[in-house]
């Protein structure tokens, strides 16, 4: 009984092999499939949990759990290192996914989660852009250039034809790099700066925010009531207390988060009240009659990151191994052959060679 | 960066060119002097937690982790489901122990924590008699044979010159099979019947129950008062109303749990009061001092599976498998060079090779 292991050169072999457009595209397919058949049914997706520590250094190592009750379970571990960059050149956040049978516990997968949840990321804002925005949008605002910007770019130029980024950071040097880290996708960039963020969102037709705030600094701008249609995605890392939008529009605007239990506690709907949020994006996914009046409003994608997206694009990936026999397949748990006996997984040989020795032991 | 994963023929190697009881004797040792060191600065081993289903099948995952602030963290995934032996010809439990570098979040390595669940058990048991336990002692009960007695009988037989195993289990197969799965020992194996319970009690210096008693049905033998000194290791798996010990010997003995929390929660001290409760067992190895009496006496030692142990076990197979040049080094996480785009793990060929195709179909 082996376990599928993805190496980085196997998950890179899947992109190439698809294309990096064409995955996206099945990506966002598979996701909405997904969400709009989750139902409540079996579905088991408690709220994340892990250790916290300072030493010796300040980090955390969390899992976030999911499983629907079709025989699989993920888990995906990720670690929060905020010294990383500075001191190993290394991200923040890495990240690996399991993937278990539940008809028995077997291990069946192992694979990256770091660019996963990058792309997943993306794929989700694109899905509510796709059912929300605009379907006429042209203009793509981004404040916060960072790493998730260039999946937010990448996901919801497939939904979308844009013809041009306009584009705001706080750091000069992100900014700089932007277009370069986006280039692949044809997209212009057009820079704005701090004065000029209102003319960044007058001209947007759907907005991503994509920052790193510290909690108790938001919003990132000032409430803005000359637009009437907006679709934005409130994407940026959450925490308790940290804001990214402005109470006043979300109080006017639809609000639909990706997992409204988590949303509450650190999402843009810790500034709402329960009856001023909408449906969760999968509830929605079955209410289609909604979205044509929506893409001419002002929406809000409030993403926080929903471990059903960790599982759907995990099985995606181990499904393109499994069609491309990528992976390494290897025996990691000791199965014994007698269950009443922890030693029998030694193959037998192994066993005559341990018994032989014991014996040499014992007559000398 | 890459992660190293032990195959079972890498455990089966290291057991083999370590042999497999001088690794037992080394796990012990190991167990010993880090428990003595564990104090309880930057530890950090909250309770398990985990998933627990009924579609499709009965089953749960639960993970384990343990961190001590030396800058590693272990977290064992742990699979339960009562259906594989009948169904799947599997093991009830099926586990893999993941290794994390807690400087950086990266996954150093994965390996089985079903066989290596199975040594740790034994090899607490034999740390605890080894402390608790008359050092003359000759004869070891075992109250349930099956797969947790082997390494109960291989692990205390490290510590204490047994002579003799007296043997008693409700199912006729599982003792019928017992000396066979444990001849390795070189020990004899003498059967007790259910009538003759009590003597297998009187006549055992050291004494194993390794049951799985439903809840509810214990204790597994009434209450003796005409034995002064025995060593009683509480192995059994261990739930809420679960007791295999009666209360009146727990109430004479000197009680010590792995770790108190779980202890009080599913182990025998459910049974007590906190103030009957002796401290931990890695408390204890810095009283040394109070062993000397304690092996005169009644004590017991309430074991209920400490993370901890996982973590001092998976280092231990981690570490032999570096000097011996075994397992596969899989780069796992896609780390990107440009920590702000996502897609610059991809090697720079296929970074080309992709804007190539980008191209190719923009101007088609």
């Amino acid at each position: 009984m082996t376990s599928k292991f993805l190496s980085t050169s196997d998950i890179e072999s899947i992109i190439l092999r698809i294309g990096i457009d064409l995955f996206l595209d099945a990506l966002i397919e598979h996701l909405e499939t997904g969400f709009a058949a989750l139902g409540t049914t079996g579905v088991l997706i408690p709220p994340r949990s892990g250790i916290h520590y300072t030493d010796p250094k300040l980090g955390l190592i969390e899992w976030m759990p999911a499983s629907i009750g079709k025989g699989l379970a993920t888990l995906k571990l990720v670690g929060y290192h905020p010294s990383n960059p500075q001191d190993q050149n290394l991200p923040t956040v890495i990240s690996s996914i399991c993937v278990f049978e539940t008809t028995s516990g077997h291990l069946k997968g192992l694979l990256d989660g770091t660019f996963l949840t990058a792309l997943r990321t993306g794929a989700m804002s694109a899905l509510a852009t796709k059912m929300m925005g605009n379907p006429q949008s042209k203009k793509l605002g981004i404040i916060g250039c960072g790493a998730q910007a260039v999946t937010q770019v990448h996901a919801l130029s497939r939904v979308m034809d844009f013809d041009e980024i306009l584009a705001f950071d706080t750091d000069q040097k992100t900014l700089d790099s932007f277009s370069d880290r986006i280039a692949f996708t044809g997209l212009s960039v057009r820079r704005f700066e701090k004065q000029t963020i209102e003319q960044l969102l007058e001209q947007s037709d759907v907005l991503c925010t994509c920052t790193s705030e510290e909690p108790g600094t938001g919003p990132l701008f000032g409430d803005f009531r000359n637009k009437k249609a907006l679709h934005i995605n409130a994407v940026g890392s959450d925490f308790p207390e940290k804001y990214e939008l402005p109470v006043g529009l979300l109080e006017r605007a639809f609000v639909a988060p990706d997992f409204y239990n988590q949303a509450i506690v650190e999402g843009e709907c810790q500034q709402l009240k329960p009856e001023q949020i909408a449906p969760e994006l999968g509830t929605l996914l079955n209410q289609p009659e909604i979205f044509e009046r929506l893409q001419g409003e002002l929406s809000v994608f409030d993403s926080t990151g929903h471990a059903f997206s960790d599982y759907v694009t995990s099985l995606l990936f181990l499904h393109y191994a499994e069609q491309f026999s990528l992976g390494t397949d290897i025996a990691l748990e000791c199965i014994p052959r007698d269950p009443k006996d922890p030693y029998s997984f030694l193959s037998p040989a192994a066993i005559l060679e341990q018994k032989a020795a014991i014996n040499l032991q014992r007559t000398s």
